[in-house]
């Protein structure tokens, strides 16, 4: 985690998205406040461009428009074929149907990382038939718009289902954050509930993830972007008057973060027991 | 009022918005930070997909892209299938021949509440065909860009006519603000000329509307947005030196503000005299 | 330059933008913090109608939608026939096919003001055929995402080269910034290094040179906008502990620079020696 950021203030690495338009601006800033580069697209072409550029390539559904049917399947599609890392954020999925559509179609070029609320992690998990995920505690009442309905530890088994199906990384956000490879299960504490009074809190922690990811395993990127996360969030709500500043004070903490500092950040690792 | 600002913090209701990209990431965190949950969508499924979780819809026509002209009229229709109350912020009406029809269209299953400037509001009351809106004073140039050309007093009678038309309530932003159930019409102060320094004022505020028509009815609702937006621009305007700084107390200030202070906003209501 | 700041802030000129999802708010609000105003629009009869309106539009090709295709050569050539003076931003350009259509397009009504980084400008000469740019230092590689890996002196014969062919100005962004009309070539200093930290500084530069170009003539209101930016991004990083309140205090710094100020800017003018 410590070599993760410090290469990426070191090398910059561009982290492109095609990404919702809400937090947009939020996402891009973030991944500069850490030390990577960030650039937006939305066309099936430039979608297999910068997925041709390496890097990592950060994809989330928050705001679909019509040419997103295209561009989420060529884009995935390139990042396997470039072997090129991808972050998939599924926000808001269960409202409308091309978000159950792209997830499903995504499932033969699966992403690196997968980053959502525990109500999305059960929601994909489902759409993907990684089957039994239900267990108890969960509401099985998928998301409730952007929010999840589901607590961190019920989305546990979906979680590692997910990693074990993509051999890749699955963090789940919430009070206390689960990062899992499907083998081991890293449970994170630390930010402030401000962050679930802005908007793109999560979306931009999907951004970063894709930042560490340029540099880093799945797991080190997704791990290093939770304590990153978790650390600035704490840091920014000890100055701060309200949500406004938080934003505020929540990009200076991210952009003066310590190397040791985020390797310092409070992390409890377990095996799974998920069958 | 009290009952409706004390609501919203206990139960964080939903208040979806299909809103322009401009000021999207404004509306979201103004929703937060009066206490509700916010969700941004495109598509057309998706605008009755939310139209039916219930709560209160918001739709801004700021920066209208090719699917509007499917998105907006079937959210409308929704709307009014669920008995969802819906806001409208006519944006830029005036701009391009789409905002017109779109206007036209939801006609028939017209706002609850309808929120904009001076010249927005005359040029809805005359799109909709509720005529006899000039008085003296009304410029009659239509708004220029996003900027009214007339006084909140010029759109009274179009603002009285569009409430008696919809049987909602209207908004009148300015320097005074307006507020009409087509019955009683109350006029607001407080604010600040920073306001109009920083984009999304009065899309934010038309999304506060849409979180407040989730637990009252249209008229408290308009109201008690109006009124809250109204103390944190003051407030906010208190501590500042410039746009920037404004808009991070603003949301401060909104996010503080407390259940008394709403209710003594300043407020002078009277009854229309409107024809 | 000094007239150019004070009639911005007399008249509140109207500067419509088709420019992207990303950084639009801080367009918006750098637009309005120096005193004009915003108007975001994407629909080829909206980009129409707004260059009809006169004053100046920005366009930005930083996130293309497919309808960009026909709404951005569709503004320009109505700005040609307004003789509305226009800013082109050739975000990305490399990134997909479609940015390269359509700086080729707009070829024939082209811009009145060209701003980019110098691997964008350099790009923009070779693909409007104005040969012969390459020179000692630059890489040859285009832009990496929406970065450059060009030097400003080495985009200098590119430059002046556009400048010449449309008549207009054009100014390279970079950390000595370069503004030229093809005759004389201004290099500006200040700034921030942090203004490589937050997203949507050279765009919100655009925005702010179609503000002037309401007013003025390109190469000054060019030379305005560069000025203004430089002094508000080194007060605002006198102040600041990170990109959060940096961004916080460059809006207000714009907003409260005056008209002295931004004449004594340090600026060097040469003749330009390019053939």
């Amino acid at each position: 985690m410590a070599r993760a950021v410090r290469e990426v203030r070191e090398t910059n690495p561009l982290a492109p998205s095609i990404t919702n338009t809400v937090t947009q601006s939020f996402v891009a800033n973030a991944q500069l406040a850490v030390g990577g580069s960030a650039a937006m697209v939305y066309l099936p072409d430039e979608g297999e461009c910068v997925a041709a550029l390496g890097g990592a390539v950060y994809i989330n559904l928050g705001t679909l428009m019509p040419v997103y049917e295209q561009t989420v399947p060529a884009t995935a599609r390139a990042c396997a074929a470039a072997a090129t890392p991808w972050v998939l954020d599924p926000v808001g999925v269960g409202i409308g149907s091309l978000r159950t559509r792209l997830i499903e179609a995504v499932r033969e070029n699966p992403p690196t990382i997968l980053r959502g609320n525990a109500s999305e992690i059960i929601a994909v998990a489902d759409l993907w038939g990684l089957g039994g995920n239900s267990v108890d505690g969960a509401s099985g009442d998928g998301p409730r718009g952007v929010d999840s309905t589901d607590s961190v530890d019920a989305a546990e088994r979906a979680a590692v289902a997910c990693a074990r199906f993509t051999g890749g990384a699955v963090a789940v956000s919430g009070a206390t954050d689960l990062v899992t490879d499907g083998v081991q299960v890293a449970r994170l504490s630390g930010g402030s509930s401000l962050m679930t009074c802005i908007t793109g809190s999560g979306c931009s922690l999907g951004g970063v993830c894709a930042v560490y990811a340029c540099v880093a395993d799945p797991f080190v990127a997704a791990l290093t972007a939770t304590a990153a996360y978790n650390l600035a969030g704490l840091r920014a709500a000890e100055t701060c008057d309200g949500p406004g500043s938080f934003q505020v004070a929540f990009l200076n903490a991210l952009y003066n973060l310590t190397t040791e500092e985020v390797t310092e950040a409070p992390l409890a690792l377990t095996s799974t027991s998920a069958a």
